[in-house]
């Protein structure tokens, strides 16, 4: 049998787990530099807690966990001759892995509500499961990185998260993205001024394909779609939508005149884009960009989506938004949250890509002790535990060489994890050290290796 | 419908999550020091790499996942009419949730034999999953952290381990652990003395109650299970054997005069305790141990187990041995491996116990800015936006106070959370600061703040 893994999945070397660790470490330090805790959910849910909250679709890629023992006994006959799957589901599992972070935050605000302070900031990294059909940067499992803010409406919120992006890509290097920011009421609003809110999704896919196709392509399948020529023309600004944040949103006023939503959308996103601005940011642009309508079904204020950084081909690195009833589905009303998350993989890709991984320090020992002389080893080891204690990675070649061969393996040991330090031997205090990238070598007493080190 | 989580899973809170981190970095941070590098393998495996692989019981205790889709579709109509939940389990289920490290290490070691430089020294700290009925510090979510070495024989990985287990509780600030040892060689070597391997477990297991039912109970059990009068007469040293490391060393080795495997059990030992003793340990104490009999069946070489300190009761916090063959059962032979793990939860209430978490940096703000006057809101969050660059988590309440009882909300906030300094007013750069802990209100600039807090 020749050993693999699911389709869908993968095994991370050292190497990975680093600048996996790197880019989860740096999130972590600002998601509590800025006030948010970390909460852990279980891996798996009950089915109740997660069936019937991500569609018809996302049902089906929910990972199900058969239930233990003899599972069938208590299953209606007649379900198992018909071989309907879908109904003896429910009847031989009970428990599913996770799908999203949310609806187990969700769940946990509501359980948990008389022990959490309001309003609640939290963090969550956590691996995710969707039985989806693998592709190329798409996983049957991987880590979603949330921040949220349950039981605020305040926009502040909404300013903190964008300088909470522009912090986390500054500190990983990635500078020059942009942050997307939109806000659902303005789109309401538009759908007022066309007319028609069933229209909206497509208005704003059309519209979003301004730079490619021209105004007229725009207008052409506004049409088609159904959106009369005389609601175009009322929305016409958009169709220009250049200039600064400051312009658009003036553009966006005048437009929106007719929709008291719409004028509240404005109002909103001028506050936090005039309150960004006042602040600064120390690597990202804030864009205000109408046609970002991601999860339009749930959002309700600020909707964030980042782009990496120009001329990196690779869809957005992050997104969230405000959505105003996360717990109502769970029975706790009227708790109004916001939050934003990022997506590893395509950070991790887009980092390897622009080389930013050269500053993490890769786990390898620093110095390496042969082991040719069976006389020197605890000398050796004893040198390696002050190594240790000075924080410098260090280790032995856990076998002796007894022959040439030998020998040569433990250099090429040292060569294939990338050693700097090479100690060969060890005599009364004096030790024998090879720098393999300058490859000199020199005698040294242990007081000298550790400032060469470090 | 009351939101909950299945049986013997658990939520961890911001305070929870904080502590447990605290272990598993210092943990990393040990094994990483020591050369040790990290892996990481999906949550779950194909069934034909886990099933078989734990015993029968084992077999039965691994979450299966049932595959997606129509899975019932090409069941045989015979088995469902059957009920024949076992029979069926492997044609509606092709994947499962780990059931420990051990397994995806050695399918991850023959899988990616090419890549890797041996000896390999990896680390591993990940949640497996249990279908265990769960009970008192029993749970069917939990981590593991193990450190294994595969590709050497060496003694000194043996001695390294003991090193490692040292260093890490030392740094823990779990003073006074004891760390037991054994070798199977040993206890192969007492097997072949009293006339009978089948009989050893009876034996150790005998043995082991020496301290509660004195030598007359242990013997009288010993005749009951079968062992010869004669037999307990040549391990008689055994019931009176206690003095130093070095003491039991030469006890056994004048016991053990008949079994060769015995006598290289004994030198293996002193080999690796004389080493210990050499290189010293900063704050646990080695004790060989020959009613260690953990994993008897596929333990080789060493075997540990780790003592809470005396006075917490508590079992083990920590064990590991040595293992001939882990990856034959993936097809790759001859490669002999040692390792040991953590054990998290029992680490975790032990310290508790102690209270060793006080060092613990929880993750809240140190500054907390009131929000009473919408128009000092930018200038705070200005101020916090230098504090955050200082390395200081600082918020500021979201939502400005309207009334008296809102204002009354944002202090017991402050409260609530345990922050330690609460600005009130900001004018013209001078900051009303509260010290929450001295109850002192103080006037001060931002730099005099940051000098505070820091």
């Amino acid at each position: 049998m020749k050993p693999g893994i699911p389709k869908g999945t993968r095994d991370f070397s050292s190497t990975e787990v680093a600048k996996r660790n790197y880019i989860f470490n740096t999130i972590k330090h600002s998601f509590e530099n800025f006030g948010f805790q970390p909460i852990e959910t279980p891996s798996f849910e009950n089915s109740e807690t997660l069936m019937g909250k991500y569609g018809e679709e996302g049902d089906r890629l929910i990972f199900k966990i058969l239930n233990s023992g003899d599972y069938l006994k208590k299953v209606d006959e007649n379900l198992l001759v018909d071989k309907d799957s879908q109904k003896v589901t429910s009847k031989i599992s009970e428990k599913a892995l996770r799908y999203d972070l949310t609806v187990p935050f969700a769940r946990y605000v509501v359980q948990h509500q008389n022990e959490i302070t309001f309003p609640f900031k939290r963090y969550q990294i956590q691996p995710v499961w969707r039985a989806d059909r693998p592709q190329k940067g798409r996983f049957r499992e991987f880590y979603q990185c949330d921040a949220d803010v349950v039981g605020s409406t305040s926009l502040w919120q909404e300013v903190e998260f964008v300088q909470l992006y522009d912090t986390v890509f500054s500190k990983l290097g990635l500078k020059g993205t942009t942050i997307k920011i939109n806000n659902r009421k303005i789109l309401s609003g538009i759908a007022e001024v066309i007319g028609a809110s069933d229209k909206l999704i497509d208005f704003t896919v059309a519209l979003d394909k301004l730079d490619k196709i021209g105004k007229d392509g725009v207008v052409k399948e506004m049409l088609e779609k159904g959106i009369s020529a005389e609601a175009i023309e009322k929305v016409d600004p958009l169709f220009n939508f250049s200039g600064s944040n400051q312009d658009k949103l003036a553009s966006l006023e005048a437009m929106l005149q007719g929709s008291e939503e719409g004028l509240q959308g404005v109002a909103d996103l001028r506050t936090v884009v005039n309150n960004v601005e006042s602040l600064g940011l120390d690597s990202a642009s804030l864009e205000l960009d109408v046609t970002l309508a991601r999860g339009l079904n749930y959002y309700t204020g600020a909707i964030y989506e980042v782009a990496a950084p120009e001329g990196v081909k690779m869809g957005s690195i992050g997104g969230g938004g405000r959505y105003d009833d996360l717990t109502g589905i769970f029975g706790l009303k009227d708790v109004s949250g916001v939050g934003i998350s990022f997506g590893l993989d395509r950070i991790y890709l887009v980092m390897e890509e622009l080389g930013l991984f050269e500053a993490v320090e890769l786990p390898k020992p620093k110095v390496l002790f042969l082991n040719f002389e069976e006389s020197e080893s605890l000398e050796k080891v004893k040198i390696i535990k002050t190594l240790r204690s000075n924080d410098i990675k260090a280790e032995m070649y856990p076998d002796v060489a007894t022959s040439n061969n030998q020998q040569k393996k433990q250099w090429k040991y040292a060569i294939n994890r990338e050693i700097e330090f090479v100690v060969t031997t060890v005599e009364n205090g004096t030790l024998v050290v090879k720098d393999m990238v300058a490859g000199e070598q020199t005698t040294c007493s242990l007081d000298e290796l550790i400032n060469k080190v470090q």
